[in-house]
């Protein structure tokens, strides 16, 4: 299947979530080389905009990312890696195991809209 | 909390995730605007990066996306939404729930690697 890199000169978002807990745990980006290395060897590696180079997560640390299974959107220009978690498990270089961990403050609002889906 | 929106010309990638499946829904882009509306109304609104505006996600198809809860990651560069679906709850654009409905297929080594982290 085509993956569309030209929206993002070369790149693609791609989420990482725990096909174990269905946590989500990072998003990086790929090229068409990251996801290439990724499926042919099935650990996650991802393209780093500041080095400019492959970067394998865990490659030092040890938390590599297995990926378990492998999907693309609608737009074909986003990637979904669900993946099992290597080593200690702690994805976030903070030593968190997601490295969603900073909650933002909703609106009034928001509050209220979210009150009435609870219910 | 300052969400940094410079390293990708003014937008930040923002994962949808249903707070009650924890399925993954899709994934958008949202400019500083789009995020504040987000979190003020409490419905999920993206930067359209063709159209070059901000859209309610839902405004036509009744599909409003009530955010739940909002974080942001080690950073601060990336968003992720936990919402509940409202109307007919079919979040992608050709009648599914999640727009990542195509899987990728995987190589000989990674679905060894797979395979091994299953046991």
């Amino acid at each position: 299947m085509e993956i569309d890199f030209d929206k993002m000169q070369g790149l693609a978002p791609a989420v990482i979530q725990d096909a174990a807990t269905e946590e989500l745990l990072m998003v990086g980006f790929m090229s068409r080389e990251a996801l290439e290395t990724t499926l042919r060897t099935g650990f996650v590696t991802f393209y780093s905009r500041t080095r400019k180079t492959l970067w394998t997560k865990g490659e030092t640390s040890g938390n590599r990312l297995v990926v378990m299974a492998a999907w693309t959107d609608c737009d074909r220009d986003t990637l979904l890696l669900r993946v099992h978690v290597l080593g200690a498990g702690k994805v976030c270089h903070t030593g968190s195991k997601s490295c969603f961990t900073q909650e933002l403050p909703l609106g009034e609002a928001n509050l209220c809209v979210a009150e009435e889906a609870r219910r």
